[in-house]
């Protein structure tokens, strides 16, 4: 078992190793962990080592000077030098906040940035402040729209976080696939078929084998096929690409650069590589923050207790389930999966760091 | 077969006898009948009754008035005073795209409305000033989220419309269900049963009767089920219930007002009437709008050319079909079935016009 601090603390090890200032390393690594403590495994720790042969490769650089280069009194567009997404997303996040403050609303476009952890994360940053918060971003290309054979999109997410009153706030955040890559990772593991819908083939056939993607198949836009919305999901991943990459001048669909270090970047990239998009909403720009408040938790209290069908669990509302496990792993700390923990040994190994 | 301008001229009529002023009759007849140029009928001149019978049930202002109630430099609510969507969302929507050329972007949330036609038409008005438009309505609770019997949303439509250079725009526009009430209407006239993960019945089982939203049961959010990410198309409808509604004040979840005039709306009302959310985005307030669309239109091309599976269509970009039904039906006319066509001659016969 490890606890959250002890391993946000050799994340922060890590990314000082890799010559971060110290305020990004503490950024970047409570970034990074709260992956973990929310439950979302394949974004946290698991991820630390790809983050640093990407730096190995020269594709992240430490030392970033992340600076605004358009912007109008509520939008922005940053770019982040390359920077790690993890330290790029929460200071473009903040100047979103920053800017909803002036007239209500603020929008920050990203280029040039590199995997930014959960989306969540970044959205939740806005709660503290009476905001909605939104987040997105695109990512290694591995979805296949519909129709197609070629893989165009990444699992491209989005994160909404909406403040409450009394109850928990209301935070989704979600691939715009039918399952995240993450799912995949874990049948994988145990050797189990993927359900329907989930992967085609490379030759874009229907396909139940978890590894298909590892294979040159593609995971399936959410809807999984044509009768059953995959079209919507496909806009989706569109809107995200475009939001986060077309807007800002990152790379975008099939030539959006690739998390994996072994994998080359594409050299007709048609912009800089990785893009996000923020958004933060005043809620008092619309109405009053009591009767928002008090509107939401009667919202969240009708749904909680719709009557769910025989058989089944409660109706949840989004965040529900992060939160649980939050609140668990707080407590009780974290079980790791021995690769992941063989993972951070040669890390450790690598930067002269203890890992126990 | 009827000309476009011969069905807007009819609607015209019919609100200008319900006592709309005539600009507004105009905007209204324009919103509706473009639904049937697009090809989405379901929102169309089949419509045009059931506005007359809430106008009837006096749940429609034709003479309202629309006015903002609260502000920022870049947001605002707008209460609607009742009157039809059609009229409502257009005035919001360009309340929206001045708000943007002031400060970036105008963010709208709309109380006190009622049905607003398709969410297509509303985010397209951003195109021809160079902008991005986004739009979205709560809508009669039909929908239950994942392990809920109970139907808390509506099939709460999200529309992006984002202008490109020489290719034509990105405009998506869906339902955030597996199927949309619509395709419902089309398998009851059929006789045919729906494709698996489209409705449950009012116990929450699974079903294939296209009837079954009619008596008691639920449409899915997109997803179809859990294993299929239900909770996604759940979060999604969510989202705009709590943009749409909670933000301005209107009646949300299971307290949307229906569009069925012979429903009750709830006596236990949270807000006021329907709600809906516009967005603009001026494309300058991120970068050049010359370099966006030169690279929306490389986006466009390369998904276009993205290859297909054996045997498939050619991957097509968001608002290709309803371009392709619309050129098609201002070269050709429409053709209305014929339970629409009796509809308009009672409407005919009610009001004293001609319809032929």
């Amino acid at each position: 078992m490890y606890t959250y601090s002890q391993l946000k603390d050799f994340c922060y090890q890590v990314f000082i190793k890799m010559g971060c200032p110290e305020d990004e390393a503490q950024t970047a690594a409570q970034v990074l962990v709260s992956a973990d403590l929310r439950g979302v495994d394949s974004h946290g720790v698991a991820r630390l080592s790809g983050y640093v042969r990407l730096w190995e490769a020269d594709r992240i650089n430490a030392t970033p000077d992340i600076k605004v280069v358009h912007e109008t009194p509520g939008t922005a567009v940053v770019d982040g030098d390359a920077g790690l997404g993890l330290v790029v997303a929460p200071k473009a996040m903040a100047l979103a906040i920053d800017k909803a403050r002036q007239v209500g609303t603020g929008w920050v476009s990203v280029k040039n940035s590199n995997h930014f952890g959960i989306a969540g994360y970044h959205s939740m940053l806005a709660l503290q402040q009476d905001m909605i918060g939104i987040s997105m971003t695109n990512a290694s290309p591995l979805v296949a729209p519909t129709w197609s054979k070629e893989r165009m999109l990444g699992t491209n997410p989005i994160a909404v976080a909406i403040p409450a009153g009394d109850e928990p706030p209301f935070v989704a955040d979600f691939a715009t696939t039918t399952a995240a890559n993450g799912k995949l990772e874990i049948l994988q593991r145990k050797q189990e078929n993927t359900p329907g819908g989930w992967v085609q083939t490379k030759d874009g056939h229907p396909s139940n084998d978890a590894f298909e993607v590892k294979n040159g198949g593609a995971l399936l836009p959410l809807g999984s096929d044509r009768e059953h919305g995959s079209h919507k999901g496909y806009c989706l991943g569109a809107i995200v690409d475009i939001f986060s990459a077309v807007l800002s001048g990152a790379s975008y669909g099939p030539w959006a650069p690739p998390f994996v270090s072994f994998l080359p970047v594409a050299d007709d990239m048609p912009g800089e590589g990785l893009g996000h998009f923020f958004g933060a909403m005043r809620i008092d720009a619309f109405q009053t923050k009591e009767n928002f408040k008090a509107n939401m938790d009667k919202w969240i209290r009708r749904f909680r207790s719709a009557q769910p069908i025989d058989g089944q669990e409660s109706v949840l509302i989004p965040g529900d389930p992060e939160r649980m496990i939050e609140k668990e792993r707080k407590d009780s700390g974290f079980e790791l999966l021995k690769p992941v923990e063989d993972d951070l040994r040669m890390l450790a190994q690598k930067f002269g760091l203890k890992f126990e």
